[in-house]
Order: C-alpha cells, then structure tokens, then sequence
C-alpha cells in the first residue's frame, strides 16, 4: 500500500510543478509568460527533484511507468508491485494534472489558442510524422532509464540523494533532446493529463489528439526495455 | 533570544536578496533589467539557500511563519519559541525589504509605473480572485512545506547541508506554481516588505494594495497545516 | 575492451544531448528554437554530466583525446590502453552525431542555412582567424584540462561524483570562453561529427569546412599538454 | 610562495571567465551576444567556483583583498601572509584580463562602443551616485563575505566543497544586488583588469573611468570588516 500512496504522491508532484510550468509559459497573463524553453527545462527538473525526493522512501520513486516496466524487466521488483506502481503513476498523473487546472484556471479562459491548452496537458508532436516521432521518445526514455540505472546502482531504487542527478538528466534530456516531441518519456506524464484533459470542463478547450497519445505510451516503454537490455549488458554492476 | 538573531539575519538575507531581484528586474535603469522570469526565480531561490545556510545553525532555518506554525502543529517545536521565530521573522523582511530600497533608490525614482514599484516589496494576483488567489497560496505553501518536512527529516530543523534542496524547490515552486499570484508562500515575505512600502519615502509610490494584503497570510498558513497533517499521514518518518 | 566500450556509450551520450541542443535551439520549427546561449550551454553541460556519470566507472570518464593526452603524458594511464580511449571517444562521437541527426531529421530539412546545419554537428569562429582562433581552442582546454586535473586529484580518473563538478566546469567554459569559436575543447567532440556531417544524407547540407577542422584537434591537444604541464609544476598533489 | 601562486592561479581563473563571460555577453559578433543578465551572473558564478576548486587547497582560495582582510582582521590567517594574497589576487586579476583580451580581440575591434569595452574590465554605476555607489557595493560585500564565513565554519578557509556553496553565493549576489553597480564586490576583480584596460593597446578604447575606481576598492573592505565584525558578534562558531 505505501507503494501506491509514495507513488502517487510523488507522480502528483511531478505533474503539478511539471505542466504548471508549461502553464505559466504557455497559458496568458501569467508571470512566467513567454519565459521559454530554459524556464520549461528547469521547471521540468525541479519536478523530477520534488517527486523523486519524497516518493524515494516508500516506493524508490520510480514515477514513471517506464521506469516500473526496466526494473521490473531486470527482476529488482517484484512482479505483483507493477500494478502498485502504475495505479500510483496515472492516479498521481491525473491528481497533479487537475491540480494545475484549479490554479491556473482563469489563465485558461484568458488564453485563447486551444493547442496550447491541451499543450499544458500533454505532449504534442513539433513535426508530426509517426516514425521520427516514435524515435523521439525511444531514445530519450532510452537515455532516461539507462542513465537511471546507473545512478540507482548498486541498488536498484532511488535515494533522496539522487534526486539532484536524477533532474539535471531530466533537464538535459529536455533542452536537448525535447525538441521533436517535447520530452514525453513517460507514459503516466502523457496519458494521464491527457484523460484529464478530456474530463475537464476547461473553457474553450479543443482536441485531445487521441490519435497521437499511444506514441508516448509506446515508445517510453521500448526505449526502457532497450535501455534495461543494454544495462545488463555493459554497466557490469 | 538566538533563534530570534538567527531568524532576524535569515530572514533579512532571504529578502534583501529576494525583493532584490525584483527591483534589478522590474526597475528601470538597472544592470538586470527586463532579465525575466528565470532571473527572478534563481534569485529567490538563492536567497533562500543563502538565508537557510546562516540560519541553520541557531534556529534550524524556518525563515517563514508558516514552516515555524507546521512545526508547532507537529510538536516539533516548543510553543513558546513561536513568538521568537514570528519576531525574528517579520523584523528580518522589515530590514530586508529597507535594504533593498536603500541600494536601489534612485532605480525606483527612474521607474515611473506605482505597480511596479509595489512589486519589487509584495506580492500581487495575475488575475484577481479571490478564491483561485487563495488556492494559489495554499497550493504553493502546500508544497513547499510538505517537502521541506522530507527534507528535514528524520530531523525536524534544517541543516547547512539542506539549503540547496530547499533552494531548488523554492525555484520550482516560483517556475511552476508562481504565474498565478507570485508565490508569496510565506507570510512574512509578505506582509513585513508591504509594510515597509507603506512607511518608506518611496518617490513616486501609489496604494500598498492592503486588500489583498491577507491572502499571502492566510493562504500559507492554510497550506502549512494542510502539509503537516498530510506528512503525518503518509511520511512515516 | 571495457575501457572502449565506457569511452564509446560516454561520448556517444556527450554528444547526443551536446550536438542535440544545438539542434534544438538552431533548427526551425524546434520546441528550443531560439532559445539561446543559456540553453546551448547548459545543454552541454548537463551533456558532460551524464557522459561522465556513466563512463566513469570503466573508463575514468576522459570522453576527450585531450584529457587521454593529459592523462598519459602525466603517465596516470598505461600508453597502451590510449588507442581504446581514441577509438572509443571517436566512434562514440559518429554515433551520437548520427543519433541527433536520426532525431531531428525533419528539422534539418526544415532549415534553410546550410551554415546553421553544419553548426549542430561541428563548431566554427565568429571571426576567422588562425591565430586568434587556435589560442581560444588552447585557453579554454587548458582550463578545462587544468581544472580536471583538480577534480579529479588525488585521483587520476574521474569517478561519479566528479560528475557535476566537471559539468559546472564545461558550462562555464561555455558561458565565458566559448564566445570566440564555440568551445571545441576536445578533438572527438569537433571531428568525429564533423565526419558524419560529411557523410549523412543530410537534406541541402553545405561544406564541411575541412579547412578549419584542424583548429579544434591541435588546439585542444596543445592546451592539454600544457595544463598536464602546469598541474605537473604547481597542484602539489 | 605557494599561498602566492595559489592565488594568482585561482584569481587568474576567475577573471578570466569572469570578464570572458561580460566579453561574451557585450561584444560584438560573439556566440553569446546579448545573452543577458542570467548568462553574467552564472558566468561569473562558475568563474567563482572554478577559482575557488583550484585554489582551495594551497591558500584557502580567498581571490579577493576583501576576504583576506576580513580573514585577517579575525586573525584567521598570520598578518605576515597579507601581502602574499594580495600580491597573487592582482597578479592574478591582470593576468586574467589579459588573457581575456588576448582571446576576444578581434571582437574589441569589432565593437564601437568604447563604454562596452570597458564593461568587460571594471565595473560601473548604472546611476552614478557617489553615496548609493558605495553603499551597493558595502551591502554586497557584506553578504559575500558574512556568507562566506559560515560556509567556511568552522574552519577559516574555504575548501574544494565550499566551491559549490560560494559559486551560488555569487550567483545571488550578482542576480539580486547586481543591477546597481555591477557587483565588484573584489578590489582585485575590478581594480587589476582596470589598470590592464589602461596599459593594453584596445582598438578605440576610451577612459577607464579612474573617478569611479575607488568605489569597488574601498566598498568591499568597508563591507568586508563590517561582515568580520557581525559574524564575531552573532556566529557562536
């Protein structure tokens, strides 16, 4: 049980200050208006910081499907916590989520391009083309999940302590690689917001792009069997 | 009397160096000018790694009423050092906030706009609302005192060595939850700075905005009690 | 054969999240579009964080024939282990090249300067001159070779936590000497690109300017030997 | 001696990436050009933290007149060894000014604005008033030196892991206190490279503003005692 709740509260952090900063630079008379991609970056960071920090505990903050999906894959979780991890993964997605829509809600009505609303949700595409997007979001969890493993290792779980290295990966991943497909490289980040956008009475809102969401659902999940693959093979831990 | 001293001189650190990015920022004529929201962000949260590493020693480094109120809820302090910590607290963003004007005295003469003058000491909603304001600040303190308790633990007084992980997440807090009313998330961040506007020969000043004055007190507190009983729900600490 | 293969995925990754930022801020329709020096340079900071991080147990984390330079001229690694390293950093440099390029494929045909493609794969002067470029490859090597030598002292390899010491190293070679010809610093980071650039399909892609490519290998090599030189005569370690 | 070299060495370092990062920033036809108030202050916070890594072991890595009288006037350091500081933190300064303008050369040339040439040397008042001025640069002293003494304790020099701790220190000072005098805050940071923009042969260089020098010199050895003298009073270290 203190898998699920750890999980879901560390998740629900993660989205709240991860789409919150997407909302204040996206979203209308904000503060952070027009801040740009460093403000995105770092906001993204200290998300994963806050998260892994205080889900490390209780359930070695994975917060992040693909990550339950590599360690279960390497067998340094049991099997009959998958379903512990993922329901505290979307649940805490979909919290986090609902959160920055009660707080930015007027900004939401002050904001008149629905792309962009759905863009404080989830992910959207810069080019959209199935294959290279794909790849986007292969080898970013792919360098995600490979990098985690060897700042969990020895162990198989995160610590507080590595909660800094753990974002400044995530900071890299996103000023660098975020620029295709805007660094899903989770399935919970993308899917659960994505739902909530659907269920949320938000003013003016448009399309979910259903037809894009399984891209950052799949392509996490191969890009972190890969990389559990490729630990295995060289990392020597 | 230490903890009053200690909370004085980290406080005053914490604004003198938060008010003053604002004022290199908003003020004209300034080096910072126009700098944006990550200037603005990095240098509150430095001002909090500074205030927290010189008040960590004598006092554990609250520096904000509504950690000390927390941490009088969860009996981590004894009830009769409150007053100690609020007095160093206030009196610390009073000295604080005159310092910053003393440095950038002629920036706010060359400065014409009242509200930007306000801003450099206080607070203020993107939008106004009362309610969606309030979330705001109970949100954003929710947060912050919830993982500052993750911090802390299994302590309950921040070290030297904390400073940086609470810096981070006060970044994160400002980039993410701050569009909305600028995170105060500290009551006397607040109100000690708009007393000072009040009282200070400001060039040019216009209303304190005392209406909304009450908001970044009581929305922090709310969200400080809030976080202590969800810590002691769930952190088992 | 474990030195190679660390020194291979090491810079594979240096280069991917380092050529992939620029990418991201100089190609069009990126999400970093634009995004400016503060990106380019934390992007390859965060780059050298995570090459080191996971090359540091096998390998020691060089990722640069200028730190192997270095390291063996101060006879700290066996000479016969030097063609591992070059060979490693080499092919691992083309991989993370040919990785960005895979990525943001689209957006390379997307733009139209073919100077601007070049640039996410190879550096290039602000101001071409011989001279004064081969002094900035030197300067800057010689501080980034200097200063590792410290970092990783007593030592003679850098270990996982030299991680972000050497990060915060290269972001501030970035920030303050890379103005000139964009901080090559290392010969494996400039050429093995440069060569992929040469050889990938890539859409309207210009000169591989050969005629500059020496700068940034014998810059580096000399600012390598004399920092080996200068570490030798004053650290006392 | 080694006290000597230490610092030549460390202040070498932090003034050529401190002045690097404003030649960067101010000249023309740089990479960096314009990259604004974060880029400086982040520059020069590295710059600080490179110094102070390399010079931590040999003499406590002070690099500045203001920390050695502060050092001194607390008897942290023999009264005899003065001189050597100071001799090594203007060598030092100079040497790094030099090599500033030896890399960044041609983009002197390039630059008509002789003001901007001198930006990338000394500091200068954005308002220029002689009492606010000094006043800047006391508090800003204060703050770095007060601050330093605590990341110091209890021991009274500052060691490779006090880098880190420091380089953030500047980076607040310079984002908060910054936007009024530019942040000397170092007799050596502004006086040395002053005396090279006088000596050095820059194309169009115009006064190197003697009438303001004494403001960068005096203001932190005022701030300097003063901060000796609070920490005495309040520290209990």
């Amino acid at each position: 049980m203190s898998i699920f709740i750890s999980e879901l509260i560390g998740t629900a952090l993660l989205i709240l200050l991860g789409n919150g900063v997407v909302a204040n630079v996206v979203l209308n008379k904000t503060k952070g208006n027009n801040g740009g991609w460093i403000v995105i970056t770092f906001g993204w960071a200290i998300a994963v910081f806050v998260g892994v920090f205080v889900a490390a505990k209780n359930s070695g903050a994975h917060l992040n499907p693909a990550v339950t999906v590599a360690m279960s894959f390497l067998k340094k979780i049991p099997l009959e916590t998958v379903p512990l991890y993922f329901a505290g993964q979307f649940g805490g997605a979909m919290l986090g989520a609902f959160l920055v829509w009660l707080l930015y809600r007027h900004h939401f009505t002050s904001t008149a391009d629905a792309g962009l609303k759905l863009a404080v949700f989830a992910t959207g595409p810069a080019i959209r083309d199935t294959t290279s997007n794909l790849i986007s979001e292969i080898v970013g969890t792919f360098v995600l999940v490979f990098s985690v493993l060897y700042i969990a290792a020895p162990s198989s779980s995160l610590g507080a302590l590595d909660a800094l290295p753990v974002a400044l990966l995530v900071l890299g991943i996103g000023l660098s690689l975020g620029g295709t497909t805007g660094y899903a490289i989770n399935p919970a980040r993308d899917l659960g917001p994505r739902i909530m956008h659907a269920l949320l009475p938000i003013n003016g809102k448009g399309s979910s792009d259903w037809s894009y969401s399984w891209i950052p659902v799949v392509g996490p999940i191969i890009g972190a069997i890969l990389a559990a693959l490729a630990f295995s093979a060289v990392a020597g831990f």
